[in-house]
């Protein structure tokens, strides 16, 4: 079975730099050979991680509210569809062995919540957790990241540890 | 159709005060002839506010994680069970015409954040929103309270908004 | 907690035989103090039992496909509002005590089946069970009636033998 | 977006003669080049047809019913994790372009009558459609075949129909 990252953060348009670190994370983690697995719309983080990673050569994977590909992002490789509209998101969360999160608005909070919940560990790539998610800081289980290489590095310290496991 | 509201919060063990404001809220919810709505296991906010509902005559939906109603809270009328675990917060979320969230944990925050989502009106009862949920203090869906009593008002106040809508 | 008695069926136009029935069925189950869960739509088996209930007084819950209460049968307490399309016929099913099927189509046939996986009695009224559901009449928990009346008796024998256990 | 083609059936032991169909279905799925989705699991149809299309040098997704990859197949290369439980089996319908379905149980039946109602292909491989589900034949939306050929056959024809709409 290959290891999976999920990659979540905003669904809104971005600025050019955020667009510019979403598909370098998504780059990354192909050319780690992981699988990629977001949200899978064609907007925002979702997009332009994806992109990154088939760019690279790296297997794509879209978790879709809706019951069909309509919103699709054209860089999937793989589109899942729930039909469970934001609900998703608990999948998205479930189906990653380590999720690294963007910034993002509420959706994306939902992600790391649940990701957290479920023991993944979350790296925070350019934001700072806030109450009451900071607890999970302290415990090692949400690790922040400033560049797309660092999160990679922090990526691949939780999968040794809990290979070591 | 009778006015859900739901109640929201940490699902470990309660301080005497906590638990008096929850049960407390629980209570008021009921004397306004309004439905409960919560997570439904017999913990935290989840049993003291279904305890007040309960005691107050009101009627009490448990919308719990398992597929049986073990571990549910003796103070549930009826129990819609999901098999969804943590997942049903997605189905808390959108259950609730405007939801009240106590203090509480990732779980919680996976509520708010869906409420929110879902165009719900959400009153923070005893605790300041953090960013990214800040931005809903400023448009109004996100509403801060400091006692039960204060909470029933701002709920009232959504309802009799979403009335005139 | 109460006990939850769901009726499922088809949500097409019935003819007015099927629609005495399915409002009969709903007047019986209020009449024995249970609550009515069904899938809440204004339509079908869904609306003509949540009408039966409702007029004789008892506690009607409809669990709705969609984020919001668009389309609910009018004669609904409570709607939970799951988002999930038709994968909300997994919640029906796993909510009720007992299930009571009347005639229907796919979405009706994936209600049972969940049920009789979640080891929940399954009354069939008026309708044959075809392989491969046919193995759980032999194993007596899918139970055919072919009046509502013998279709609540069979229910109290369910309840009755699952209180011994 | 690569064509995923959904493959249900039994999650019991098979016989050798069972287990060659499901096995030699997921090898001509893989020669076809498309994705092979099914419900992940160590058992039955899932872990066969899973072995035949990963031998085949085929993509494998598997969408679990748990949180974590207990239980999987060792065949798969990507777990979907739902936490949903059986209600999973909504996600395997929608996430595939057309369904195979071999005999198989209550589950199997949701899987397919799921699929029918977001108007996907199905294939019945091997069993005789049962109403209601026979008025999906009428319409050529469930399909009959004997053998794994004449099923991928059926697919072809199914996913040409889809492409001329």
């Amino acid at each position: 079975m290959r290891t999976v990252i999920g990659v979540m953060g905003s669904g809104r348009s971005l600025l050019a730099d955020a667009e510019e670190v979403a598909s370098r994370l998504g780059r990354l983690i192909a050319e780690e050979g992981w699988v990629l697995l977001n949200g899978g719309r064609d907007c925002g983080v979702m997009d332009a991680s994806a992109r990154g990673a088939q760019e690279a050569g790296g297997l794509v994977i879209g978790v879709l509210p809706g019951r069909s590909t309509n919103g699709a992002s054209p860089h999937l490789d793989v589109a899942i569809r729930t039909g469970m509209g934001d609900g998703r998101n608990y999948v998205n969360a479930l189906s990653s062995d380590v999720l690294v999160a963007l910034p993002g608005g509420a959706g994306t909070l939902t992600e790391v919540a649940f990701a957290l919940l479920a023991q993944r560990t979350v790296v925070a790539l350019g934001w700072e957790p806030q109450p009451p998610l900071d607890e999970y800081v302290e415990s090692g289980m949400l690790v922040r990241a400033s560049t797309p290489e660092e999160a990679i590095a922090a990526v691949r310290d939780a999968l040794a540890k809990e290979e070591a496991r």
